[in-house]
């Protein structure tokens, strides 16, 4: 269950409002790295997690944390858009380089289907889309995704950081960034109590390895055209980081299967010539 | 640039066909922790790299691993759905109970749509959707992101391997699971030669972070309503998981700001009530 | 900002699982009509609020209790699907008719995506997509969005009420539906204060009527092929609901401009043909 | 059955092309406020209406007119896409800065993919999804939904008719926002043959209401993280809206149940730490 | 514009209702091959066709026929609905094997969303998707992607009429094939007045083909691993299709160049490894 | 199963990066008209063919060649991305026009989600979405949609040549409108191999044409709304393109059945009113 105190988890400032930073800012809220993302997928994976309760307290927790950075930018966008121009007059009218493209280069729903507002969309413009919410039913695998949501949520963030030159997005930037720190970490902690590198991989970790084709679990394989070995790193010798095997380096080579599904059946609105 | 030999790259056999799993291994084909996903993702992740080229040619290696997978898993459910009921008639005409149900169990799309072919579409008819490949231009973001992909794929194939009675498809799923247990441990020793845990986190590792705001870089804060503690954990106390700093547990203290947007502008397409 | 206990709202039990009903639940999940809309449509529609602040306050307020229903909804999906066949073998041992239906009545994603969990889908296994997310930046405009969603939210709730045989979840639906009846009763107050049929319409009120073309304010006109008058009913005369003008019944006579758009660019790339 | 007379409804006329007001009327064909929307969602509601036919037939009418709107709209695209750069030799030799900023400020897929004409598709490109139509099988819900298409549709026209400098655009689009007012009455007209407030709602008014849980139907309840009184209003106290209760307020208190699911099952592809 | 009689084209009857055939039906009306897609794509190709305005009546005039298909589609879902079981009770009532699969084996919203009706969405219940409306400005493309459009329709509409044992819907189905047969006819008509095979191809005819690498133009190029030649046919050999050259077959050189982006640029969001 | 070889098809050079025409390049990689669909087309239209196997040869060998084009244009549009602005400053300090309007006419996914790198999106920024990959297990209906997505390919093609002045962009686009030359022609000759416009036609050419409505299979008929006949042509006179039958022009009759779904049952959700 959920509460709240219409205030802001931390402030919320724009020195010079920008609509084209409202724009980017869209992508923090409604990007696939965005803030409804992470707070939608801790909340489903909360939702569903089976097993030790700590880890459902602990993806609640965090959601409820995610829905106030949602608040945080939806105002930020809703600040920026502050001084849009609603008409071609007004358009015509600045002689500020950048907000003179500002309608074009604003997304123009944020000023015609929400008013100066933000949306729960990209920074194109494209609505989040809710299949990006990853909810395994398997706790490791849930945090594998939870690190990599918060590494290119970060990365996002650094790069509105990067964009900006208004002191009062700096700032609150800065707040978001060092939450990601801190999210990025978290969920690896959490990877950790799940047993690290060698207990919890491979995910998930309940089947039984000897079901595998073995032969194929630890290789490295080619898939150069003209047969020669791919290209070496860490994950082409030595032990593997799971450490349930070794990295060999091989080619693949393929069955002699041609894939054939003969002729079509006389009903399933084939052309005759695909039928016997 | 590709090249093809229309050969399977391990044999696909379906020993008895089965419409309603043709419908689940769709999932493997067109779900979002299916094979289009990581053969696309690791595809433009690819095309993307910048820095040591070597992450280029192991991304692109795989990619051309992973095209060949969705070919067997296409091949496999046009061989499962042998045999579908294409009308009301041989439906009734079943005696066995599963493949009785089968038409009600069906994607309709795999016999309505493509003839009893696969389709790139999950496991409910739902198409994929490309917003779901994650190249983020930040490599060490796209191996966390790698490491995610294929822990829910791997997650899924030990689904459809515990699902399945036919030995045919337990061959190659079990081939395909051995796959997937070396992609996880492939991008996790990426991740290593990228510094790893300390070196490369938080992502991305190019950002000063002095400049964010560091009180609550590896603050683990509560969000609970009666202001309890959150859950403890590893994420709770003792040194962050990236070696730069050290995770402290507090509650987080809202700002003073409630967000007000002041009244709207007259030409904006507000009510008269909410202009000035 | 959001604060969280972990607890259910209103008691959540089910009697006897039922895959099929945890399918149709997700409707009221992830479907259009579902609570993910509403919760995140007031979410929205508060963080863009201009005007009397109350109205934000009003809208936050009640989506951290649709937040709540979600929690509700995804922990009875989640008990509807204990028991689900996992395999083959546990589908054929099923001697129960309905229950032996699972497998293919299934979202097979609850089983392969989120291992017997809720997602945010509906009851088709279609992601929701944030497109839905009505919040228009016109106060009065976004009210009737919401008793339109409370409506379809309560019809659709009492369809779940009315296909389900168990009480546990009879129960928890019975109090589904009053939070529906208040909703709507609560956004239809809240259009009273804005003045109401006469005083909010035409939304948005404060565009003068006078600019727009009078002649076909309050007309209602025919479309019919053989020019007969369309059918008659309180929307063919006396005064009109805004109070602003009286019905009047027409037949439209279209302009004599027949669209005509000329011939092609020599570089837009259309057909030779098309070019002057 | 459908006819159609090659004539639009209403005269289009542009005086002075501007492909940025072409990507802003794309919002009013393909955004979710639409005239694809109302056209499509009347002909639904139409084709599913049971019980009196005359709303079958009021509703298939107004689809007639809407489909006509399109048309207008598609062809002052077009209008609007005359002269816009094809290349960049063009867009640099544009000495107008807002036709100038063009290319960069269209929609490019009007170019590229429709070659200057409209597309079903919004002001940001993204094409539109036949979900949004609504028609749920009980009139009255429908009616709610009618209402605030038009409300938005409404809206949406305004913005547009505040953003143009154009007057054969405003003229146009002075007698679309005449048709949105009269088709706000028109449902709402509608909704008073049903019953008007205290006859048609709660939506559906078929439901029993003595077998919802009657405490919660009328109760305006706080979700306020301090626990005290949300905000005060119309929807606090007195008769209900819809006069089957009167408002009261109170606080929620939740239950007792903290959701817990419990151990995953072994074959489910959950962790072995989940697994009991 | 656009006008309406309130009459079906053809007549709709249903001797049993079935669900599991509604689902069916589903696919034609919101489905890809479906008649939402035909009706709006020549319908967005009338309001874009430039050139002689004979095509823009001619597709405008099939527009209207297209929707009057849509019309009766979806009167046949709703007939087919007519007993559809609403509970668990009827569902477990049901004595006949194929009814009796109904629930599990239905669009569930076609139950819990439209109350019964047919909705805008493909037999596996994902909504129609307007990007789907190819209307090119090219009026030669147009009619290709109209060929393929009525080529899938009909091999659906053929798939439907196979599937049924219902007298008045294969009556009704035996009348939607035969104007597939027509539109294919006549869109095939329409590319032959544009010049047919040697006078539109290819498409576009405005672009001097001299612009092209010409060497490539008609070679039919071995992407095989082993650098065989690819399989021989009509497009090996002899004059092309076009008229305008002659096929040849060869192995395609790729270039020497590897993609090389180098260097990240420091404030790009990349890891440090990526920045020289 | 397929091999890669880190080399790019065809040389991609540019010789002034431009991000607006890296946007423009998007349309041509997830585009519907692009590269990933033909690429995904053949590949799936391959896995499905039943029949004679040379055309699943033929399609996969294309699909090869097709990944290549993906690759080339990915790389294009990172090279084109080079030099975009990264901040406000940059982007203030841009001296050139087009290069100083690039922030607000990008994709802004290309630099906050990618990194200056390519996406498998449009030209504004909307995902690609496989439902677009046609393949409908008649091999003749395929080939029409091939040809289909190859002649829009064309076009869109030739307005990227058309668009850009950059001497190296034009080489490379050059070579891909050779390509789309060559196969639009490849697949109306695997047309002409499967019996041409007399022999594959109707699609599909499986279905008894005895068994449709005859009287309607070559019937132009007029929709015109004053009964007027529809614009003649060669679909209105002569002998059908397929050889099988004769056009002529007529007018639809309707049917004399209004459509009636009578009266809600009572457990359905509806309004009162509509319950019998």
């Amino acid at each position: 269950m959920f509460y709240t105190d219409n205030k802001l988890q931390y402030p919320v400032r724009v020195d010079t409002p920008n609509p084209l930073f409202a724009r980017a800012l869209q992508q923090a809220i409604g990007g696939v790295e965005g803030e409804i993302r992470v707070a939608m997928q801790y909340f489903f994976q909360a939702c569903g997690a089976r097993g030790n309760p700590k880890f459902r307290d602990l993806l609640m927790n965090t959601a409820a944390e995610e829905l106030g950075h949602i608040e945080m930018l939806a105002t930020a966008v809703a600040m920026n858009l502050d001084g849009a121009p609603l008409s071609m007059q007004e358009e015509m009218a600045a002689t500020d380089r950048v907000v003179g493209a500002a309608m074009g280069g604003m997304n123009l729903k944020n000023l015609l289907s929400s008013g100066l507002s933000a949306m729960p969309v990209d920074s194109d413009g494209v609505p989040f889309d809710m299949s990006h919410i990853y909810a395994s039913g398997n706790i490791a695998a849930d945090m594998t995704a939870n690190v990599a949501a918060e590494s290119t949520g970060r990365t996002l963030a650094v790069r509105l950081y990067n964009m900006t030159d208004d002191a009062g997005m700096k700032d609150m930037l800065s707040y978001l960034i060092a939450r990601d720190t801190m999210h990025q970490n978290q969920w690896l902690a959490a990877l950790e109590e799940l047993g690290g590198m060698t207990g919890a991989f491979p995910i998930p970790n309940s089947f039984p390895q000897a079901q595998e084709k073995t032969d194929f679990s630890y290789a490295y394989l080619g898939f150069q055209a003209d047969g020669s070995a791919p290209v070496p790193g860490r994950w082409a010798e030595g032990p593997s980081i799971d450490g349930k095997g070794t990295f060999v380096t091989g080619k693949l080579h393929p069955s002699d299967q041609k894939p054939d599904l003969g002729m079509a059946r006389p009903d399933s609105g084939a052309q005759a010539e695909q039928i016997g």
